[in-house]
């Protein structure tokens, strides 16, 4: 091992599974907080193109804070309308001048950020008319001096921006990965060619107790497409069926699936939008408040309140190293007599990020027992390998290969 | 004539075209201040459409209001982007929410304001993306009590909504027509079939000195469509031949044109943007800030300051008062030894629209000539039929074929 | 004379004054037209402040697009509340960033933007609080380059911003006077020591029918001050004595006075606000839209459709030809055989502001006698004097000694 | 015990003491997120105090999402100034309308929004002139009929608003006592009077490694405050002090303080602000994105997303059932062999508040031992008084007596 700061621990504890009671949830596509995580992302994905096309590297920007405020309409079967539309207001900072060889340079931020958010929202929720459904406008500021020069002094690697630090752990025990696994499914092109009634605002949540699992799915369904509460009730049954058979069947535990549970259709309530998501009744979401880096809210686990969705993935630690986390918790987790790893990383300010103020792994071993030189060897050169290869991380996210909210 | 307070005088004074110096100007098209009428009166329009079909009326509106705050753009030959989109905020009163039948409905106001926006600025402004280029917000108000309550109360006529008037000249002379009818060309598809460089932001003052005319045109070039200054100063040649063949050429006055006049093409200067308004470089625009309600800023004409964009044509003296004033000047103006003619309309609030508070119609006649009985029994029949079939004026506003600004 | 372009031509038409039909409108302090004027020039006033404090010139702005939305209100006798607040956003350019000695400067453009028009507002509107009955914003942007450059090239005087002009006239005649007066009398603090339950919304519309004037005035009452309608009415009562005794008293010719003209006191109608604007119910408001330069709108006068209020004044010709078109009229009037003078003076883009391009002055002599060579001597005089001293506008702007609204 | 859904658990788990590492976070008062949630949490007790008075009951609302845009300042030794105001959107949903013995009273939820913000931010950030430091805007809207209607069918207990859960654990250990402690000693009245050249912007990170601590903290200082460098380091060197004579002296663990880590003295880099928070500089903000309900951010323990600023205090579990976990959480760690105690309790829509989906008991007992039945009925007793007396949750938040965040 090198001189980086790592920390190796055996932990005594019960793997999470042998607890009574696990909650585990995952807010969809078309969730408010999904949206605003989402926009961030792909503003942020779409600077760093284009500060790498003009500029050759990517500059600082940190545009993890947008705000979805929701709308109103009145969907009814077999039609409806959007009364008001959403408003979305893209915020944070980003490099937004450069001087470049004497001359300045600025960099389309505005316009960037309503067109990302467009072409986002145009491609990902179906029934949403971007031109009169949602407002999307920008109060983007410029970075700070302090942060930009992070930049302007890189050597070799880029420097921490704050003192913060990312979390991870693995493996997904079985109800983390039935509530991925049901709203990735929901939200599949599979199921959406099949039952278009779908609108994309998903919630999952799941609770286990003891071996048993109460799977409470929230989906919201496209009103023009449902011309009565007959077919409503007949799309709901077949939306379980399908969950049941491609999803919940396949799970090692029973599993009861609870699909709209609030509807109430003999008083005709039923989950019906205009548009296939709640935000345009007037649910609002801002980026950060909903699922964590691994795509899901668990609260018996290690979470970090860093919203990775937006941050510049260079020198953004709550980006990074939750990214980092979670994989090298994912090795680790895989080396022979491990059967859960917990991974913290921090970092401090102004240090390079691949030099990170201490690493943190947590093993709780095959019946406790202790941690062989061997496994700590093994563990180290995880780490070793993850932190040599930093820039790894970096081309994953630019890439869109890991899961950020 | 019946009991209306109608007022007709012999004016004496010298005809407008034996002044020594004249002044006429025309924003056109892509101004920011037409586009903020046109996106005025589009939402007015889009909502006596909506309330129509909804209650068989026209409710209360008035959306006289729109601020366009101009964005940032760098326009170079043969490219150029927008740096920050135009921001445009819709504003106003309207009714959002009806009693009917015990029930409330409400309006989609905000979604029509946004929607109608988008879709006259795709229309009219060819090289601008309503997707990137623009923000379209909306801050509509419900209508206040007070002004709704007219609609209540209605029987046969409306009433007016405030104390205001109306003015009105005919007709037209020299370089009035010239300059209406010099934007409007350049605006036309003809010319932009032949021209397509040339973009929608064209604005036209027109001075008459003496007998000789000089005509101001900055007409916004496209600059994605201009690969060098060579091109552009061939398509301002082709653009100036246009004008000068198809519309000076046929004045009776000698005309000078002078086209982008700012330019210094050895410096580089030139008129370019990237989509055809200098709304994208920082000029603002608001309603009611352009054109009077005959489409011409005529400083030696009597003008009333009222936007006739984005009032009610049913209810809002501002707009039908206008309208009617210079409907009923043309007529008198075709009065045989009527050379010019001034009318003013006033209302008092709350008395029915068909029954002003006064109407006074001036008269320059032939030679000074005292009028004649008859020239006023002709007058006053002129004012009895546009009062009598005042229903006319809110048909043809609806039906666009009025010019309002 | 020098080698100005002026024309000066005798005018053969009737004094306004003998025209049987006049209107003549004001509106005042509180209305929300006159509040948009205020604080689109209170921000143009400080940023000429801060520019001169820091870099000892006016540097570029042109400030003249303030949209005020109306909030909402619910005012009752001895009290009511603010439900909504006004919304105002500041708009236009400015110069935002100097490069001063190497080291660009930023000029808190945004700050003074929200601070000058909460003063305003604070020190004008007694009863609105500037924390809760209204929201400031401001979306100003940076002054573009071609126009900021006017300001890099000056050498002597600035050069004109725009092809534009500038009109003028006198002297007032006595509905004008009467008008004028009138709002002035009511927002004096004469007036509100004596009937503090007079708001600042106050409107003003005069209508000369022959020799007789109707003078219908519209002024909002502060409901917190009037406990019941039977106080309303002894309060409007005492204005109308007021106004009276004070103004029309003195008029030459007799006059009418209508005041809150749309009160049905038997059903509680009363023009009653929480804090004495309109702007609080729902009246929106526009820079620009309110009055002309000399503070009314005539609409039988020339008239320039310019907004002074928030014009640079140093290059804007749109603000500084109108003032110097009414003070030329104003010496020309007052030359022995002149009855009025209409003043017109237009700019040219780029031409220093010195030398205009055209200035025109229109005589209305006594009798229509023509105009002596010593009368002409002596406009040639004027117009040289004032353009002589072109500085002295810039000044009195400065100082506030001019009406622009 | 009674029906209620009570899971209670002996957790097999080394105390969190025991780790090797362990990360603790405070965002303090003038923290951008610490902002935001002061502001939602503001408005929803000046809301709830508003329909009390009016209605005799709290009714429905939700504005846990204000946004808050960072501005820009140019803070000086000596002085400095803000160049841009920071933004605040408040947003969320709220009952603005209701219908009191048919007539409707409409609630000033906009005017409250705004006004409650500056309350709190001219109480709370001394350095902050709510006049022109800031703008306030707000975005909220109506709230949701589905939501609306529990309070209208409300009997007895609200029931819950959405299925969602709370999570507490106790007791707190030396990290997250000592974080909390500092950041409350350094933004305390007692240290305010003593080094007033202390903002309020406190950001305090615990690191503890084995039985070592590091706390750094980072205190905006006020820029007009502090004359120039020697001042700043001056001050810096007595806070220092202070804090470790008053808080970490008295820890059982040695504690290591940095303070403004990123400071470099010899560059002139320091931590000054004009206003006492770095949201003047480009710190964005959003409610929910700081601390959790107790205050704190610790990775290591259970955590809930939901943001318990803004909600209504009545029917929202995300707020209830996070303050009552940590209560009953607190009450079964006193229980003798008690050493830790972890609180999950989940609801499901529509179900009455006091009767819990599920409430589950995590113990980790003194020495692994088994639960006793007499700890299981003293456990099982705390959750009955406590669903029990639930309103007194709700009386708590309403009297402030509750850390929110």
């Amino acid at each position: 091992m090198t001189g980086r700061n790592v920390i190796i621990e055996n932990l005594q504890q019960q793997p999470i599974e042998s607890h009574m009671v696990e909650f585990v949830e995952r807010k969809g596509l078309g969730h408010p907080d999904y949206i605003a995580d989402s926009l961030s992302e792909e503003l942020s994905l779409e600077l760093c193109r284009e500060y790498s096309k003009r500029f050759g590297t990517i500059l600082h920007h940190n545009v993890d804070k947008v705000l979805l405020v929701g709308g109103e309409a009145r969907p009814v079967f077999g039609g409806g309308e959007v009364i008001s539309p959403i408003y979305i207001v893209m915020s944070g900072r980003a490099t937004t001048e450069v001087d470049s060889n004497g001359a300045k340079e600025k960099i389309p931020v505005g316009r960037i950020a309503v067109e990302s958010a467009k072409r986002w929202l145009k491609s990902s929720i179906r029934n949403l008319d971007t031109e009169s459904h949602v407002i999307v406008d920008h109060r983007i500021g410029d970075g700070s001096t302090a942060l930009v020069c992070n930049y302007d002094n890189k050597k070799g690697n880029a420097c921490a921006n704050d003192t913060s630090f990312g979390v991870g752990y693995a493996p997904w025990d079985t109800l983390e990965n039935l509530v991925f696994d049901a709203e990735r499914f929901v939200n599949s092109d599979y199921l959406k060619k099949r039952i278009p009634e779908v609108g994309e605002d998903v919630k999952v949540m799941g609770l286990r107790t003891g071996k048993e699992i109460k799977l409470t799915i929230a989906a919201a369904m496209v009103s023009k497409n449902i011309p009565d509460m007959s077919h409503y009730l007949s799309v709901k049954a077949d939306l379980k069926k399908a969950i049941e058979d491609k999803i919940t069947s396949k799970c090692e535990m029973p599993v009861e699936v609870y699909l709209n549970n609030a509807d109430i259709p003999e008083n005709g309530i039923a989950y019906l939008t205009v548009t296939g998501t709640s935000a345009e009744m007037g649910d609002d979401g801002e980026t950060g408040r909903g699922n964590r880096s691994n795509g899901l809210i668990t609260p018996q686990r290690p979470m970090s309140l860093e919203a990775a969705a937006g941050k510049n993935p260079v020198s953004h630690v709550g980006k990074i190293y939750n990214v980092m986390a979670a994989s090298i918790a994912d090795r680790v987790a895989k080396i022979k007599g491990v059967n859960e790893a917990y991974v913290k990383i921090v970092s401090q300010i102004g240090r390079p990020i691949d030099d990170p103020h201490m690493a943190d792994v947590q093993v709780v071993s095959e019946g406790g027992m202790p941690l062989t030189s061997n496994m700590k060897a093994e563990i180290g050169a995880i780490i070793e390998s993850e932190f040599g290869s930093i820039d790894k991380v970096t081309e994953l996210i630019l890439a869109k290969k890991v899961t950020l909210y």
